[in-house]
C-alpha cells in the first residue's frame, strides 16, 4: 500500500460529512466552515514513541490516547469539538498494527462526534501528531490568564491514576488486585477528555487548563499567566479507591501532584459561584472538587493538614 | 531550557497579532476568526529528517521548505494563507540549531504575513509537522476532481530542478558550474510556493493540486479523481537552463516528470481561458506552460515528440 491508500483505509474514518466539512481527506487541502459566530479553536499535539506512550502498546490505545490529548486541550478552552487532523509517522506498514489503530480513531470520533479531515502518513520513527479543532462562542472562553486572588481552585476528577497506571505498564510497580490494576491501566492507557465539563464551564470559571503536564505544573501555567499564587491542600485532592489501595503516601503524592496524564480539568470560580458549578459538572456526569484557592502571594504551595509539602523534587519537562 | 521556553523563544515568531487572532502561542489552544464568507483551507505536513529532508541541512533552509511544502497546498486550493502551527521533535536542544529554524521561520512568516499561533515541540528524531491554515471566499475553489477532457494542462514553472538540486546535494550528481550548481541546489532547499498564482488562478482553473511527488504523481491524482485521462508532451515542459546544462535527457526526463519538490502548480484550462490566464499569472510574476491535455481516455501518458514514453518506472511512495 502506498501511503494514499493507507490514509484512505485506515486514517481517514469513513462518516457522513459534518454539515461544516465541504472537502475533508483527500485533496491538498480540506476546506471547511466556521459557524457562524463562533471562533475557531485549535490545538496541536505530537506523540512520540516511548516518550509520550509506549510503543509496544494497543494500536487502539495509542489512537484513543492521541485524539484524548488534544481533545482535553479544547475541552480547556470551553470548545465543542469539530474536526482532527492526523499526521501518523511509523517505521514500517504493518496492516494489523493499523487495523487496531484504525478502531481506536473509530471508537472516539464517533464518541466525540468529530471528522478527520486531513492529514499525513509517511516511514519513519513513530509519532502521531494530531491538531483538533473547535469551537466556542465569541468572548465566551476560558483562558490560563484571568484567575484572581481568592478565587477556588477546583479539578473535574481523581488525579495520579494515570501515572500509577503508567508505572503499573513499565513494570515498575507491582499490582497484585487485579481490579484495581486494571482500573488504573485503564486510566493511563485510555484517558476521556472532560469535552462536556469544558462546555459547562464556559460561563463559570475564571480560568482553566487541563492537566496534562501534572497539577503542580499545570497550575502554575494559570499562576504565572494570571500573575498569582496557588495554594493547594493536599487532603482535598481527589484520590480513586485504587490508587489508594496500591501505593503509600509519598508515591501517592508524587503521582497526584506532579504525575500527569490524567486530562482532568483544574479551573477557578469564584467563591459564590461553587454550588452552581458543582451542579452544572454534575449534570454533564462530572465533578466539581475545590482543592485550594488562588492567592496574592507568587508560587505554588502544597499544604498537607496545614504543613508546607516539599515540592521543589517534583515534575518533568522536555529538555530541562 | 524546558519546552515551553523553547516554543516561547524560538518557535513563537513575535509579530503584532493579526486581526484574526484572538489568542495566539502560549495557551492551551489558539482562538481564532474566520472572516465572514470565507472558507477554511487546512493542510497538515510531516517532513522527517533523511526522509523528506537532508538532516544535516542549514536549519533555516529547514525550516524554510516546512513553512513552503505546506503553504503549497494551500496555494493548490487559491488559498491565502494566514495561520500556522508547528511541532517540531529533536533529539537535543541545540541553540544554535534552534536560532537558526527561528531565522528561517520568521523570513517565511514576514514574507507571507502568517502568523504562528501554537504548536508543540518534544525530545525525539528530527521531525517537523506543520499545519497551514488559509482563507478561500465561498465556492470559489480550485479542487482535484473538477477537471475535464479536452481541457489544457498548465503548470506555473520550471519542473526538475529541486530534484536535481537534491541529487547534487547528496552527492549524487557532480556539477562543475558552480552558479547552476547553486542555482539548483538553492531550488531543492528553498522553494517557494506559488501563493499568488494559486489566488490569480482562483476563478479561472477548472482543476489544481501543487506539484509535490511529481508531475507524474499529482497529475495522476487529477486524473483519478476526475475521471479523465492525462496526455502530456515532453518537449513543452518548462526547464531551467541550469536543468539542461547539468544533465542529459533521460535523467532530465526523470527529475521533470518523477523527481518532485518543485513546488509549482499544476492546473487545468479550458482552452479559451489560456489567454487570460497566462496574463493574469504574468500579473503576479508568475508563468503559464501548457504541457498538454485531458483525454477522454484513462490513465497518464507522456509524448516526446509523438513518441510515447515509457513512465512505468518513474515514481516514489512511501511504503510502496
Amino acid at each position: 500500500m502506498n501511503e494514499f491508500e493507507i490514509i484512505e483505509e485506515f486514517l481517514a474514518i469513513k462518516t457522513k460529512n459534518r454539515k461544516d466539512v465541504i472537502q475533508g481527506v483527500g485533496d491538498d487541502c480540506a476546506l471547511l466552515k466556521v459557524p457562524r459566530g463562533q471562533r475557531l479553536a485549535v490545538s496541536m499535539d505530537t506523540l512520540i514513541g516511548d516518550v509520550h506512550f509506549l510503543s509496544n502498546a494497543n494500536a487502539a490505545d495509542i489512537a484513543h490516547k492521541a485524539i484524548a490529548v488534544n481533545l482535553s486541550d479544547l475541552a480547556a478552552v470551553g470548545a465543542e469539538p469539530s474536526w482532527i487532523t492526523l499526521s501518523l509517522s511509523m517505521p514500517e506498514f504493518d496492516q494489523q498494527w493499523l487495523q487496531q489503530f484504525h478502531q481506536g480513531l473509530r471508537k472516539m470520533v464517533d464518541y466525540f462526534g468529530v471528522q478527520i479531515i486531513g492529514g499525513d502518513t509517511c516511514k519513519g520513527p513513530l509519532s502521531i501528531t494530531i491538531q483538533a479543532h473547535g469551537f466556542v462562542p465569541e468572548q465566551v472562553f476560558c483562558r490560563r490568564s484571568t484567575a484572581s486572588a481568592g478565587e477556588l481552585i477546583c479539578v473535574t476528577g481523581n488525579l495520579g491514576d494515570a501515572s500509577l497506571g503508567l508505572q503499573i505498564a513499565k513494570g515498575d510497580l507491582d499490582v497484585v488486585d487485579e481490579e484495581a490494576k486494571q482500573y488504573l491501566l485503564d486510566k493511563y492507557y485510555k484517558p476521556y477528555p472532560q469535552v462536556a465539563a469544558g462546555i459547562a464551564l464556559r460561563n463559570r470559571a475564571t480560568a482553566g487548563i487541563d492537566i496534562s503536564d501534572g497539577l503542580l505544573a499545570d497550575i502554575t501555567h494559570i499562576s504565572q499567566a494570571s500573575n498569582v499564587g496557588a495554594l493547594l491542600r493536599w487532603e482535598r485532592i481527589p484520590l480513586s479507591d485504587a490508587a489508594l489501595k496500591v501505593v503509600g503516601k509519598q508515591q501517592l503524592m508524587e503521582s497526584a501532584l506532579a504525575g500527569g496524564d490524567d486530562y482532568q480539568l483544574c479551573f477557578t470560580v469564584k467563591e459564590d459561584e461553587l454550588d452552581a458549578t458543582i451542579q452544572a459538572l454534575e449534570t454533564v456526569g462530572s465533578i466539581c472538587v475545590p482543592i485550594g484557592r488562588m492567592t496574592g502571594k507568587p508560587g505554588v504551595r502544597v499544604l498537607d493538614n496545614e504543613e508546607e509539602v516539599d515540592i521543589a523534587h517534583f515534575g518533568y519537562q522536555h529538555f530541562s
